[in-house]
């Protein structure tokens, strides 16, 4: 199945150069397409908080130029000669990681998220030796094993999210057997991953309480995303009032902000599931915690598998 | 079966009157037996932390004269009319509660050590208004659904702390699915919770690491209580060398510590549950818990029906 085409690739895409949080133009090379990789030509990509804190290297452990991007949605240009699952024409999904050791218990049990050798989608390097570059460029080269098919009745627009965000809020309702109808969850900040929540639990027959910081966000919440409640965070009276009520809180803030007044919300055997990397220490009182039986807990992005 | 004696009893405990620690004698009258009433003489009582925290108002919220201790074992004197469970004679104990509102959730799951209308066993108000006073006493009346049967084979001054300790270990392992043979645990911080953690998770079958910050109880952890392994938490390569390496961490210590080197031994999905009431904040970073979906936790003793 290879083509003309299987060699190193020119491609340009949009990459950070330094810590300031500017993409300008940049021109790279993919790998030519082996055995069991997908060339894709790509329609979209997400942008996700993740993107911001690598591209001004929140984390310290940015290297640059850096092309980022990891919810992305592409065509089939070209498949491997080991490539069964898609052919050329498809639409398809990539996401947050393009590689991990295959034989670790994480991998074995398709939780590759986990590998200890996953090969991130942009600033990292793989098996080659070269650079990883993400999916704000026109193509990427992606092993079969980390690409989805994109439902038919799905817009490709719609469908970028789901990629990193949406099976990232999927994966620990999942994992922490959260799915039941009627649950109450609570969905605190309302970015990229709050959306998510909101939908993904509602789809679930979950009752949503977004909470944030102030009333700005409330019509969005209620009327385009469908929650069921909201919370001002900022608001003692209002926060009182929710004291003890939810099952599980969606912990999406990626800045440092106090647990308290989150594991009060919960009731007892409550889980507050944080899910935004933060570069500071959070703090807790632990009496909160043991008297109720709750639980601090966090999740990292989703399995192809769940995806 | 009441009897002549079935009136206010004046007893003698040893009492704190003050936040010193220093505890004097004290007289004071427990209340009558009632119909579910039990009526014992005390033989042992165990020594908690807790009742350090409580005589010394660390937690802020102590009353004077306070009698504490909370793992009593004791011989039955009367019993009130409506008891059938327990005779004169037996040997029974009691433990940090005395009293539950019986209506709630909690109660009704039978885990009443989470009713928000629990009455502690001492440092509380009873239903008729008069202080709870605890173990550092002669006797005291306890209602018959806070006590228990000592079985005949178990020596009454070794059975005294399980009714706190030992119950405060079990509890959170049989919740949090950690009872099956073969599990890797830490036990962290060698005091009487710590003690009765490396004899239970023992005796279920588990691989157990005391963690301390010195050597000085390498001996007893090993050779007295049988402990697998010792590390010394202060030793950076003792600790690196047990990374990524434990199923679940007891902490049992009482004050402020840092939860980042312990929550670095756990395995992917290990859990930190924390044991001991600290008044001040603890803090973690958290992509040390979400890259690992590592949970901290607490739990607070234990059930009637668990002990």
């Amino acid at each position: 199945m290879g083509s003309l085409s299987s060699q190193e690739k020119t491609v340009t895409g949009w990459a950070a150069k330094d810590a300031s949080g500017l993409l300008t133009p940049h021109i790279f090379t993919l790998r030519e397409t082996g055995p069991d990789d997908i060339h894709l030509r790509i329609l979209y990509c997400g942008v996700c908080h993740t993107d911001i804190h690598q591209t001004k290297n929140h984390l310290g452990m940015s290297n640059y130029p850096m092309v980022p991007g990891h919810e992305v949605v592409g065509e089939v240009m070209e498949v491997g000669t080991n490539v069964r699952k898609f052919a050329v024409g498809d639409i398809v999904g990539a996401g947050t990681i393009v590689g991990c050791c295959r034989n670790c218990n994480a991998c074995k049990s398709n939780i590759e998220q986990y590998c200890n050798k996953k090969i991130w989608s942009y600033n990292d390097v793989y098996t080659d030796g070269k650079p990883t570059q993400g999916g704000f460029a026109s193509a990427m080269v992606v092993d079969q094993k980390f690409v989805v098919r994109i439902p038919e009745n799905l817009a490709p627009e719609q469908a970028a999210p789901l990629l990193c965000a949406g099976v990232t809020v999927y994966s620990p309702l999942k994992h922490f057997g959260l799915m039941q109808r009627g649950l109450r969850g609570g969905v605190l900040g309302l970015g990229g991953v709050g959306h998510m929540g909101v939908k993904i639990a509602k789809a679930m027959g979950h009752h949503i309480t977004v909470i944030s910081s102030s009333d700005k966000k409330r019509e969005e919440a209620m009327d385009h995303l469908g929650a069921d409640a909201y919370l001002v965070s900022s608001d003692p009276a209002d926060m009182a009032g929710a004291v003890d009520s939810l099952d599980y809180i969606i912990d999406t803030v990626p800045v440092f902000h106090p647990l308290e007044p989150y594991l009060a919300l919960l009731k007892f055997d409550g889980k507050l599931i944080l899910m935004g990397v933060i570069n500071e220490p959070l703090n807790f009182v632990n009496p909160l915690l043991m008297l109720g039986r709750k639980m601090i807990t966090g999740s990292f992005i989703g399995s192809i598998d769940e995806t």
